[in-house]
Order: structure tokens, then sequence, then C-alpha cells
């Protein structure tokens, strides 16, 4: 393969949830998203700039597991997704052809790691919503901003994200004796696309928005107090060490987790140095100190096998948890 | 008399509307205030904080003036109503008994310079929507704050309500030659309840209701906007010198004059001094020195004379406007 | 006694310290606090709207445990003096006349349950800095708020401050029994200026300050976490179930615990009603449902007593602490 | 030439000042830039997350006009910087080697329409100050955002960035004959490292930094305001119909005009179509619908020449300034 697949930036997720009407009363009625189009068992949802839809939630069969059925790459070109195609074969992953609403051709491929990933180009776009501020509801979430999986070997995984696609490391998290805890990496110039972070997997940790500003993840914050659902906040508001956001974390009906995310910072420069932290730096989770439920650390969200049910999460030779923990 | 009516806060007004349907558009779709009752002809709406109805809207006749029927005053006890039916028996006044919904015994007076003012104490309160954030709506208006009316001869307005109502001076403008251009009067230890401006009166100058902060203000522009109404937004957002406020001025459907306002000071203390401006200090208007538009000091809505149709609006003795204009 | 002492506002306190310096550092390089008196010993310190100093740091003497001297209210004028001496003598509480900086009459008074309170009406002030912007610093504190007292006897408290001085209920919160456990009242017509919390005592809980909005207290951790201070943060920023506020809890040097505050409503009305809260409401503490810091609870600032000396910390019927801690 | 020059983004400019204490007042006192080093008639400015000087300021001679030096841009390796040299000579450009502070090797190059610009990849970086946010000053400038040329030839302008050196539209502005009046231009995905004004020129109508949030530039507001300089603020604060961001004009001692801009949208998709305004579209400038001061379109910074003294301002063939002007 002579050229990296030219991955853009990460697009869209799709999750299967137990309740769509409580998934949508919490992802529409309350963070205020919009529904670009729905049918019977499906709701697809996108931010107020995104031109897409960027959240797909599918109403999971009785019984079944919620799920996140895959996690979407945007790519540069076809010629793209013949080098993914090219690098699935030469390595092995499995991979097939597979189209969703406004994407004909997305290449659906497991990675080594057994993460669910899509990769599409060719894309019907909508107009956004960015400047119909009338229309904006709720916290007004803007776009998608990234994607956190939680992954028993961080090294590798992130490893083979920067030689294959081309990822670049921002920041990493180490313990004390030098392994890799966690690492942010990114394609689309802010500080990531996709994060890992040490623990079974692959799971999904988190699927992040970008938010206008600090303001709006505190409202986020208050209008689910005022649904008396305080209970859906499981961290923060905050501001990470790791990355300089204002943060928010959140779960859903079934426990998925999204974070809304603000005010990172740019990482163009081809010698941008990644900034490296110790796993138990008190500034590093939280730049303000406060600790972390544990909850945050134990659950995700079990991910698709690409044969269908569910992957079975393994463990890592990298144990405990950061001690800023409550 | 022996004691001055004990007068709390502004509290109430009513307008008349040429089309309650674009009324509601305004204030309730984009604007975002709570309708506490809906009849027929009339809306009535709060803000989150108000625990009862701060402005009713009606629906004027056929070819008739839209209006202010009056600016009401939530007053101690009945006492304090029993010493403004003195007062006005005494000044020989206009005045009668009126009720309203939730409101079952409201004192009406055309005050020594035509404006007509309501006082009530006995009031239905309604639980406050303060902390029911999942149904905040737009940019979340509050409180009422204040009103703002031109009169001919802003001194002897101050003075009457100071002398006989009880009013302090927070701040005040002067013209070169010493002459009251405007004047800032409270009763509730914020910077007003109650605010002069100098022209041909008495009008409503503008309707102001406290906001949660200078982003929600902000937001109110964007929303506006995203509506395609910027001609609704007829000065700010800036800062005043005076009052320190943080505002923004628009204009409903029939011109009536709405301002959202934040971040004032607290004038409690006894010995608080009134903080005085000169008409031509480019920092009083708006501390960033941006200009005013005419618009805002040549229009203004008529009020209802006391035993109907509308009060004639007189000019003053000084003349002119600040010289900040655009 | 005819009539009761007015009082206007919560408006001093004096805190002793173990290092001048750190406490220079925390509050008035990290903080932005104004200085504006200093002499050999002390600090005169305000927020950038406070007329007058607001809090006095003193250095205390070798081995001297720090403490809070007293804390202070402006009254509406002498005859309020003349009051509260007759009510002082006619309790038989300790009291005396004392002087401070700009203040040459105040009455210090320790009230039937320890607590040293302080109360003068002629004062000297000073130009504000409210729109002195340029001169501002670190997020801005704007003027003293409130103070929270521990105390034993919560109702017998709140029953002597209303009964004798004239304060009035906002909020409250009984525990299971119906026991009293924290009171919110207050004279200016905001939420509080004196707030009583159930615990050993008399002890400071908390001195706070009005902040201008909630991205200054957001601003604040920023602050203090690029200090490498993050262990001056000891709980928030979050809002308030009670009062409604955006709030942050942070330590001085000496462990002083200041909160910074704002947004809360006003409570001017006569017939406003008190709100009551369950102690274990989880949306009680925090709206948002976060957990209270165990310290929070426990810890608190020494008193002095009248003739010098620590107050010794009584504890009071009721024990234990609300469930939502960590 | 096989390949584009690989520009990564705008870097830095140079602006000569008549009064450097002036200087130094607005940009270090005020606006709280951060000095990276300082020579006796030099100052080397930057941004909280610039990991280099982004601005610096050379005292002029005696009599000379103030004016930009250059606008420097930042490519990905000397690869480009030999390309760059490639393109020039092919071009006829006028072009030599300097050095300045930390960029030892700096290519300088007369574009065709007369606007001097330097290229570097070499370069030493500094920590960055992002999250000492103790050592933030002022409204806390975040990093270099773009840099706006007023052209005589828009069009040609952009078609010249776009095929030489691969520049991408995200917006642009027709007047009613469908003439180029206005372009943003990006290489770095976001709005614009470049745009482009329709005037006499070449002149740099402004140089841009990125706020972190909205009421940081509602905070330089006050501050120019507090410090009784409100005719440095030229426009707004507003939010821009073109590229969504928030927005202020400032103007530095020397008229050199700055703008702060914050939250507008990523651009890093292939297929990204650029928006069209037309020229007098109410919410083009301001989407708010606020009018633009006749100065914003009438004054710019003047350039240097290649071979020094300054470059004559051209106009163009589209004559007249948009009609929401004040």
């Amino acid at each position: 393969m002579t050229h990296k697949p030219d991955i853009i930036r990460i697009a869209q997720a799709i999750f299967t949830v137990s309740d769509l009407n409580a998934s949508r009363e919490f992802y529409v009625d309350l963070l205020g998203m919009n529904v670009l189009h729905e049918e019977n068992n499906a709701l697809y949802l996108r931010g107020v700039e995104d031109r897409e839809w960027t959240l797909k939630l599918e109403q999971c069969g009785e019984g079944e597991t919620p799920r996140v059925r895959h996690l979407g790459y945007r790519v540069r070109d076809e010629a793209a997704l013949d080098a993914l195609v090219g690098l699935a074969d030469e390595q092995k992953l499995p991979h097939r052809w597979e189209e969703e609403l406004d994407r004909p051709r997305m290449l659906r491929m497991q990675d080594p790691f057994g993460i669910p990933v899509v990769f599409y180009h060719d894309v019907k776009t909508h107009p956004w919503l960015l400047q119909e501020y009338h229309q904006h509801r709720g916290p007004g979430l803007q776009r998608v901003d990234h994607c956190n999986v939680r992954v028993p070997d961080v090294k590798a995984t992130l490893d083979w994200y920067c030689a294959e696609l081309g990822f670049r490391v921002s920041e990493y998290t180490v313990d004390e004796q030098g392994g890799y805890w966690a690492a942010w990496i990114q394609r689309r110039g802010g500080v990531h696309d996709f994060a890992l972070t040490n623990g079974a997997g692959p799971c999904l940790h988190h699927w992040a928005y970008w938010m206008p500003d600090a303001m709006s993840i505190i409202k986020t914050c208050d209008i689910l107090a005022g649904a008396r659902m305080p209970e859906r906040i499981e961290r923060g508001p905050g501001r990470h060490g790791v990355s300089n956001a204002f943060f928010l974390y959140i779960r859903d009906p079934d426990g998925h987790r999204i974070e809304l995310y603000t005010s990172d910072y740019i990482t163009v420069d081809p010698d941008f140095e990644p900034i490296r932290w110790l796993r138990d730096d008190p500034r590093r989770q939280t730049l303000w100190g406060a600790k972390t439920p544990r909850s945050w650390f134990e659950e995700a969200s079990p991910m698709e096998a690409f044969g269908g049910g569910i992957q079975e999460a393994k463990e890592g030779p990298l144990t405990g948890i950061p001690v800023h923990v409550i």
C-alpha cells in the first residue's frame, strides 16, 4: 500500500437503545438534539452545525443488550476507501459494504482490536441549523467532536491508528512504569477525533459533542436537574487537564455516556509535541483537582461484533484506576 | 396623611396590541415568556422567577392605537392602599377600584403627570418556574425589573414620586444648564423600579425584564436574527454607564419597547449617594461609547388616559437629545 | 423596646490569619480582591462594588489559632444602635463600643448564641471600582453577599434574629423529624444576609462574595488550578437547590471558607413564603445532584469570644450530616 | 512545479508603531497580551495558546508612517519553502531570506498583489500559557486566528492563493453584478486564515485573535471603557453573519485594527460548499442587523513595499461600500 487512507474526521455513531421513547426524551426533549430523519424504530440526530446525521438511535430487539453498532469516520475520497479495503485484505480484517440513510457506500470493518468502524466518503448533506438560532433548543449541541473507546492495550491500538490511518497523538497518559494508560489522537487538527482509555474492551467510553461555550454546558446540568434527572449527570462540569476542555459527562437512559465538550486548542503544526501526563497527577483528570466517580472508570457501552452479537470485553495488562476517584 | 404608602416594587404592565398572534410569536415563541393564563383576547405572561403575571397583552379594538393601559406597583398592605386613596383625594387625582386576574383589588390612579398607575396588595401567586429549567425556552426572561417613562418634566415627576411615594434616587442626568434630563428611582434596593427620561409624554419608553446573565441577552439577538427579524433589535447589546447594566432594547410588533437587563448593583444603604451624569458624557448612555439610534429618543408607547382614549403627549421645557446619536 | 433596630445588611468581617503574606497571595494576587488600606499587620479588602472595606485580615499572634473576630452589620441610623444597646442591656448580652478604620463607632455584642457581631451606622465610603474595569483583577469579586454560621440550635438562633433583629426567612431545611437543620434569613431583599447550618458552634461556616456571573466563578477555579492550588477548591462549582445560586467554595491558607456566589432571586414581597427543603433531598445541596465533601460539614472557623480567646464550639441536639456526602 | 507548497496556517505579523509605550499600554496592560521577548525598540507578543510570538511591534523611525511590515505563514517543511522559491522565481516575485527572533530562516516574498508575506518552517517554540490561568491578564487573548487584507481585486487575489498556495474558500460575498466583494479562505480547517475585502490596497484591514468565549470579548469593551478609551472600540460586539463568529473590532494607538473573534465552525470536509452572501444582505455583516461605522470600510493600515517604503494603495474596479453603514 503506497498511500495511507486519508481520514478526515470522526463523523457518526449508531447506538441501540432499549426504549426509543425514553431516548428521545433525553436526546431530543432535554438535550435539544435535532431530528434529521425518523423511522419507526430509529431516530437520526444531529447538532446545529452538523450537515448530516451524526448519531443514530435504533430500538434494539426484545432482550438485546443496548450497544454501539459502529463508530464512523469520513474519508477524503473513494480512493481512501479503496486503500482501506486494501488494508483490510492485507491484515485479514473482517469488512463489508453497507449503506445507511444519506450514505450509500460505507465500508464496515472490524479493526484489529475488535472495534466496529465504518468509513464513508459519499454523503448527502443538509442545510445546517447553525444560524437558525430561533430553532435551537436546550443547550444547543453544536457538532460531533470525538469518541473515546476503552481498550485493553492503549499502546497497540494507538500505534495501529497512527501507522495505518495516519492519526497523530496530541496528548497521552502513562502510569508509573511508563505504560500507556490513555491517549488522544487526531486527524482534524483539534485535540482529538478518537481517544483511548485503558480498561476492559473494546467498549465505547463516550461519544462527544462540541458545545458553543461553557455556559451551555452548565445549562445542560440545570435542564437535567429541572427534569428531576440529576442522576444522569455523572461527572463535571469541570476543566480537563488533558485537552484543557470544559466538560460534562452525562448518561443516557441505557447508560451510553455522552460528553459535552468545549474550548480545546489547535494541533495543526507539524512539530506539535504530544503532551505527556502522569496517570495520578491530580490536575490531569480535572485541572481543578476534582475526583472522578468510580463509575466513570468501570462502566462503558458494549460494542457489536462483526458477525453480530456483542464483542467480548477483554482485560489488558495494566490494571487499577487513577487514585483520584470517589 | 401621616405615613407614606409603602410601595414594594414595580410589578406589572398591560399593553394593548394590534395583532395578538404576532405578539404571541414575539413574546412567547421567540422571547420564551411563559403563559400563565390565556383568554380569547388576552395573554398573561411572566418570567421564570415571577410568581404572578407581570405583562398582560390585550388585543385592541379595530382602529385603536396600541397603548399602555397601566403600570402597576405592589404595595406592602391594605393600609398602603388606604394611604394612596387619601393621597388621591387630597391631590384630586382621578382614581377608582379595578380588578384583574389574580388581583381582586387594584387601585387605579392617574398621577399628577398623567401616568396611569395601579397599586395592589392582594394577589394570588403561582409556583415559579425558576428551577424548572427544562421548561425554560428562548433566552429565559427572569423577572420584571423596571419601567421607564418619558415625561416632559423629569424633575417635577421624580420629586413627586420621592416625596409622596417614598422613592429614592440612584442616578440622574443633567444637561449643561443643570436641568434634570433623566432619573432612576427605586423602592426595592436595586438601581430602579422606575426611570424617567426627558421628552414628550407621558409615554412608556420601555418595560424591562431582568435576565440571568449577559449571554442570555446575546442569545436573544441570535434568536431574533435567526427568525429573520433583526429589525426588532433597536439598540445594544451594550453596557450602560448609568446603572452599569448589560442591556438590549428590542421592539415588539407594535413598537412597544422591551429592555432586557442584567448585572446592576445594590442601593440599600441609607446614605447611598445618587450618581450624577452629564447628558452628553459619551460613557453615560453606553459605557463603551456606542451611539444611540435616534428612534430610541423619538419613539415611545402612548398611555391610556383615565377616562379612556390616549393621554396627549406634551412637550416640556428641555429640548434636544444627547449628542451621541446615529 | 418599641422599635426593632433597623439592620440594613451584612457588611464586613475580620479574620485573623497565621501568615499575612500567604493570605495576601490568596485574596489579592489570586482572587484579585482590592486593598483599600494596609497596615503592618493587617489588610483591608473589598470587592469592586464595595464602597467600604468588607474583609479585614489580621496577622494573629505567635501560636494563636486563626479565627473570626466578628461579623458586622450596617444599621440604618444611630437610633438603631441605641435600640441595640437597649436590647443588649435587657438581655444581658456582653457589649462594648469599638472603632475601626473608617468606622468610628461600632457596637460589638455577643449574641445569645456566642456569635461575635458588630453593628455600625457611621462609615466613610470610598469611590467604588465597579466601572474601573481596567483595574479589576482575577475573577473580579463584586460585593459582600452573606455569611453562614454553624450553630448547635438553628431554630433558636433564627427565631432570635427574626424576633429581635427583624430578619425574615427565605428558605429552610428540616430533617426527617422536622427539626430545623439549616435556614437562610435576610434583611436586604435578596436570599440571605445570614445563613445558619446545624453543627458544633458557633463557628463561621463561610463568608460569601457576590460574583458578576457564573463564568467568573469558573475562572476562579482555573486561576487556582493554574497556581497549582487545586486543593483550595473544596466544593463546586455547582448550582444550589437552596437559593438557586451558582456557587463555589474555596478555602484560604488558614482554612477560612469563602463562597463565591451569583444569581439568586429577590425576596422583597411581604408575603414571600419561605421555601422548605428536606435535609436529604438530593437536589437541595446541589440541584445537579453532586455530593458534598465531608470537610464541608466538618470544618469551620472558630469565633472569638467576647472576652478574648476562642468561643467553645458546642454540639446541639441534631446529629449527623446529610446523606449526599463523599 | 509538481507540488503546491504546504501552508499550515497564518502565524505572525509585524506592525510598526509610532510610540511603543502607548502600544504597550494598549496591547499588554489593557488587552493582556503576553511579552515573550523585549528589545529596545520592539515587543514580541503572543496569546496564551501561542507557543511562539505572533505579533511583533517595532518602534518606527521619526516621521515614518506606521505600517504592516509583513504577514507570516507557517509551512509544513523546508520542501515547502523550496517550492515557494520556485514559485517566486517562476512568477518573478520579489523575494529574499530573512531571519527573526526564534525563526532563523524566513522567506520574504511580495505576492503578485503587493502584499508582503513571509513563510517559515523552523521555529523555536516556548511553553504555552494556556493552563497558566493565574498569569492570564485582561480578556485573555488566546491565539492568532486570521488576517484580513483590503485589496482592489478580490477575485484575482483569492484565485492566486487558491491556485498557487492551496487555500480553500469557506465564504464569499458578491455585489449585485456578481463581482467578488469579499472572500474568506483557509488552510487550517477553520473559517479562515486569510480574508480579502474590496477596496484600495493592499492594506491590512485587521489582524485577529481567537478569544476563549464571547464574555471575554465583552470584558474587553469594559476594560477599554474603564480606561476611558471607548473610542478604541470601533465596531461590535456582535455576531457576524459571515463566519457566525462573535466579534469585536478595536483600534490600536496607531489605528491598526485588531479583531477579537470567537465561535466559528469547522471546514475540513472535502466537499464543503462555500457560503455565498450578497453584499447588501443586512444579516451578512452583522447577523443582528447592526450597521457598520464608515471608518471600518475607509481606514486600513498601509503595508511595506518589498524595497522599503509604503506600498501604494490602488483602487479597483468595484466601488462603493455596503449600504448598512453609519
